[in-house]
């Protein structure tokens, strides 16, 4: 299977392409890093991966962050880097990749806990991972030719723990083999139009 | 009680405003329409218009659109006056707003079926939506003074069946009593962090 994955230097990212790095033709893309070069927040930079590229049988994001911080000093201005990226650089991720993606191909989505159990501090995340949610719901109405999309919404994850446990705290920790699980059962699978939760 | 009430001339706002016509001091926004005028898709519009009302018990926010078109031509450019509007408009109104809302005031935003059960042509509406209904969550635990915050999430409200009824085929219809009464729930009542949902 040729998979193509964004975000495949993250702290989720690794451990999804080390999981898909055998038995499969692995792409991985990052904005400075990987092995093709993208800015999510740029249509014009997806279409140019794609072209790259070609038909993929996979298209895995485990990209895209949102701003944390005060909710009462929060504007606009903070979420925008989240919108950008995380939300519409998937979105287009799947309105533009449905072209190349082939017959009984996969988009897997990135959201996260914070769609229904948000932190403190976490408002903006939690509106870009509800989005993206209810994306994935319509959206795998919406493709043709067997292709299927799932979100994968991460809780508080192992490898987070020192980067991030303090934003979360009584989150319980997610094992890392279980959040990758939810790629596989993605990618590998057939489910379409779910959002699959790995929140412990 | 001094309600702010943005899209008070709406399908569902027209109908709200009529049920808190009577014993309380009503103030409509709109952009075209209203006491005051308000343009949601900008954060100093919504800013002036809290500086003139001064303090509110309730802010309610009954506008808001979003794009509905074919999956496979749409691009984000088709997305982002809902963005803007919709999204933006009400998250900015309660990110103002906060300053201006009494202790123990509440706010009330609109999101819609299509968080979860979206209908052909409706992944932009249903991406909106679902932030909306995230963001509330969020904003519930963050809000101070015993300020609360709901989402009502209408179905395919009676009101609309002769202009929208087309786009959503098996779609119960919501009688516009039940639509009200869950927007008279969140501002009278107790609730907080709640999604209303009044699909049918």
């Amino acid at each position: 299977m040729k998979i193509l994955l964004i975000g495949g230097h993250g702290t989720i990212g690794r451990r999804v392409a080390a999981a898909f790095a055998d038995g499969h033709e692995l792409i991985t893309a990052g904005r400075s890093s990987g092995d093709v070069r993208v800015d999510l927040a740029s249509e014009a930079s997806i279409e140019t991966m794609f072209q790259q590229l070609g038909t993929v049988d996979a298209c895995i994001c485990t990209a895209g962050t949102g701003h944390y911080g005060d909710f009462h000093a929060m504007r606009q201005a903070d979420m925008m880097a989240g919108v950008a990226g995380k939300l519409f650089g998937q979105v287009n991720l799947v309105l533009i990749g449905q072209r190349y993606l082939t017959a009984g191909g996969s988009f897997t989505l990135t959201s996260g806990i914070a769609a229904e159990h948000p932190a403190r501090n976490g408002a903006c995340v939690a509106m870009l991972n509800g989005a993206v949610n209810s994306f994935v719901l319509a959206a795998a109405q919406e493709l043709r030719h067997g292709q299927r999309i799932n979100a994968v919404s991460p809780g508080l994850v192992e490898d987070s723990r020192e980067r991030y446990g303090d934003r979360f705290p009584g989150y319980n920790l997610v094992p890392m083999p279980k959040l990758v699980n939810a790629y596989l059962l993605s990618v590998l699978g057939a489910v379409t139009g779910k959002v699959l939760k790995v929140y412990s």
